[in-house]
């Protein structure tokens, strides 16, 4: 989605490379084919936590029978406690390229440590940067360099200023496959676990090239609030949406709270296809057509 | 819009009228034959501020003819600095009355004083009690008692449980016809003028039975972001808009950096009809049918 | 406390009277021989709301003979559920003037509606304007015509420029008797009421001529953190505090978990001497002396 | 300073080793013979950013002599642009050490990257781990099993519970040396940088063991506030403060605007002395004595 120039009284000056001037028309970032921040809406889906090949595998084939482009899955997780589960590490990247194999559906999962970036490259297609990780110049500078398109979601109290300028840190050193991604905000309201900050999808689209997703799990905490936020994502004009599925969320390691259900969220991706309609977009689909079989079969 | 039923881990034993199990059906409130609601998509619309018969009548039209269902305008104004323009007052309600009569729109106006509520009852079709006005609980109460339908919007830091319990007070003093609407939070961001909070939508309308619009020409404070604010509102679950339209943006007295001018509010309106369709809902219509005409005419 | 100069890069043009440079010197309210924003430092103390005569007896007799200054008490209360305690009105003002005779105290209870203006000006000797009030223009004019020093608490997300803003309408209407207190902004921290926010004394002091207090009893809503609070808030600068206190907190109709006892009231007021010398400010003494005596006889 | 128990409705079962009942009596951190957490008052102070040996050495001497315990001084900053000074790196440690051995003040020096955790361990007396890093478990593991102890800055947007949750993983990894300090806030208010929290302070320290510094220069970014802040800080509890101090703030590479001079560094800790009397703490004093020469000799 074009928008048509940079708000000058936002202009910080050392915004060189995310600002929109930088890239009129807008970055399209493809991964194995799939088109994110074109013409077409993306959908990533999957669980919190890798927790097993059982639970990885029903969840895959469900979101991609649903329509889903890309995979989503933690191996390494970053917990407020150092008592909860961490996640299954270098077991889970395994286990994600084992889905991938099967399904066709590219990978995107966190990089957590600095020293990981390349082993956690070796596995997935986007290398997912955590809000928590959003001010981690450090971590930055690394996934910068790592070859691999970088989602790159907000801090949960960062200004938009700070928001890009932790991705000029990704593309100043040298990596321009960048994708952002709005996942709520601290505010004083105690019923959601976040607010998710709708109106961040049309400023960082005014004031930077990138692509913009919105993850409506994590920017509500409620599983019943995901599919009418991201239907209200994409109607604020939201290049897709990142959201949790669990095939049983109740048993989830984590998060299960916020989780769907493969049905709830086959649901929530014709509902997401009818709202893109109306504000002019079809649903993302593969530039590669016949060349991704092969890949699958790998 | 009907949802399931109360949170229950979220249950204020307070919230005793307002709560959606005391109306599982939901409420709707009919304005001159506009249901408010009910099925259908509201639009109200309108200046900031009343500022002279032409500004006021030139708007009126306008919006009719581009869809709008009530004409929302400014007489007493609350601002900022005791220095800045506060409203025309009662000859605002008198220009706003004119406009009702020529366009046969309804007319919602903002009281602040209470000791204008039956003034501002005398014209207004509903009343509105602005985010500043939310806690004042002398208000409430009086416009419970006016027998108007009361617009009740959120206090800028209000959380929804205080924004439940402000609409409790408008229905324990005997007025079920409140009409809550979200119109951004105050937080840490800068870019916007507030967060228009769209999480707000989908909790509201579980936890209570009244109807919930969203205004994102205060809830972002920029003109450029209503109209994909407004879609993201209806796609959310919102019941309406409240939007801000100026003949002259440029000119206006009060608030002009986030007002529509007639053409881009015609845009939107058509974009929000689309957004509709999609979460299967059209824009409201009247139910007075031909018994609407004579009183356009009147 | 005399603070330098206006910080340039925060003038607001609108802030004529409020703004430090048009009353260097400062100002200095005073009350029944009382000098609020003097030299001296100024405690202000009593229950949250009026109960019974016993209830307000006591505390005040214990609040005076523990140092405080000014009897604090509320008659009309402003509560977020409608069916709370909502104050016994002007029972409530009688009871405060029967403790101003026997103690000498002069009291301070907060105006809601703008129609008992007049009525509780014939009580008070200070009309407090609450949190939830502080944007309520109709409100703050009135009190500006009452002839009543005014104590203007802040709202709860209220930023400094609107806080000024509002003296300023007070001011604007004539008077000049307006003493600002902090008593704790919205945050996201779940562990306390609100966030007592010291940062607004030296900055409210620096960008105006008028006095501030701190309320830490509505700032942390912890009774056991107020002493150390209030004892900050004189360290940060502030010209007296405001706080809490029940004879019974256990069994007070309102905020009784914060309310300090007469013994840790009397603890508190030491504490406070003490970090006053520190800083170089005594406690207040009245200007009027033996005069004190015949008014108290009335 | 010792606090009675747990805040039983607070408890997070999770706070197994930072909660204060499993330290009642408080944690005391000892660094070259100064404690931190004891009876005494702590001041650690110095530049931002060592810049070079001239600029870290003026004021290392400068704050000796007024009275500091601890140089602070950054070599590897976290800056929210790429393009801003990112610190000397590892000369920046050489020149700490050089000012050590020259003044015997011992050093602490924010690390940044996980793979410098041993090279910075190697020059600091204490490790800071700062605000933007406050959720970087994998850097809290490893300042964990560094040996060093550790200042642990409060994340900006951290609620207290994330805040010791954090204090918990380095404890967790052995390391019990904690030192927390809180630094600002962030909230609605643009006029300083941050809010400093001094509600935290009594807060922490009611549910933890760990000592608690305030940073008053972070947490307000304004010179002129910080003595303020800082004798509030200490009023409200802490067991000492950090603050920032450059020889000529005006020329300084980052943060200049709230950096205090020497002179109003030396101002300011007499004042704190004078407050910490106040609430019956003196301040800190070496347990070393004479011993401590021949080290800085080394």
């Amino acid at each position: 989605m074009t928008v048509a120039s940079d708000s000058d009284d936002l202009q910080n000056p050392d915004l060189q490379l995310t600002r929109r001037s930088a890239r009129p028309a807008g970055t399209v970032v493809t991964v194995r084919g799939i088109e994110i921040g074109g013409s077409g809406l993306v959908i990533m889906a999957g669980p919190c936590a890798v927790e097993s090949e059982d639970q990885l595998l029903a969840t895959a084939r469900a979101v991609k029978a649903a329509g889903a482009h890309i995979l989503r899955g933690g191996a390494f997780k970053p917990r407020t406690s150092p008592y909860s589960f961490q996640g299954l590490k270098e077991e889970g990247l395994r286990l994600l390229a084992r889905a991938r194999d099967e399904t066709g559906l590219p990978i995107v999962t966190e990089v957590l440590d600095v020293r990981h970036v390349e082993l956690v490259a070796r596995y997935a297609d986007i290398l997912q940067v955590g809000s928590r990780s959003m001010q981690n110049v450090i971590l930055l500078e690394e996934v910068g360099r790592s070859g691999k398109p970088v989602l790159l979601k907000r801090g949960m109290s960062a200004t938009l200023d700070e928001y890009l300028s932790a991705a000029e840190y990704v593309m100043s050193n040298g990596n321009g496959d960048v994708i952002l991604c709005e996942r709520g905000i601290r505010t004083f309201e105690p019923s959601t676990r976040n607010t998710l900050d709708l109106n961040a999808v049309p400023m960082l689209q005014r004031r930077s090239h990138l692509p913009v997703l919105v993850d409506p799990s994590h920017g509500t905490g409620h599983a019943w609030m995901v599919a009418r936020m991201a239907c209200a994502g994409v109607a604020a004009g939201a290049d897709g949406v990142l959201v949790e599925v669990h095939p049983d969320p109740a048993s989830a390691l984590s998060d299960g709270e916020h989780a769907l259900t493969p049905d709830e969220f086959a649901v929530m991706a014709s509902q997401l296809a009818a709202v893109g309609l109306a504000v002019g977009r079809s649903m993302a689909t593969s530039r590669r057509g016949v060349e991704t079989a092969p890949e699958v079969a790998r």
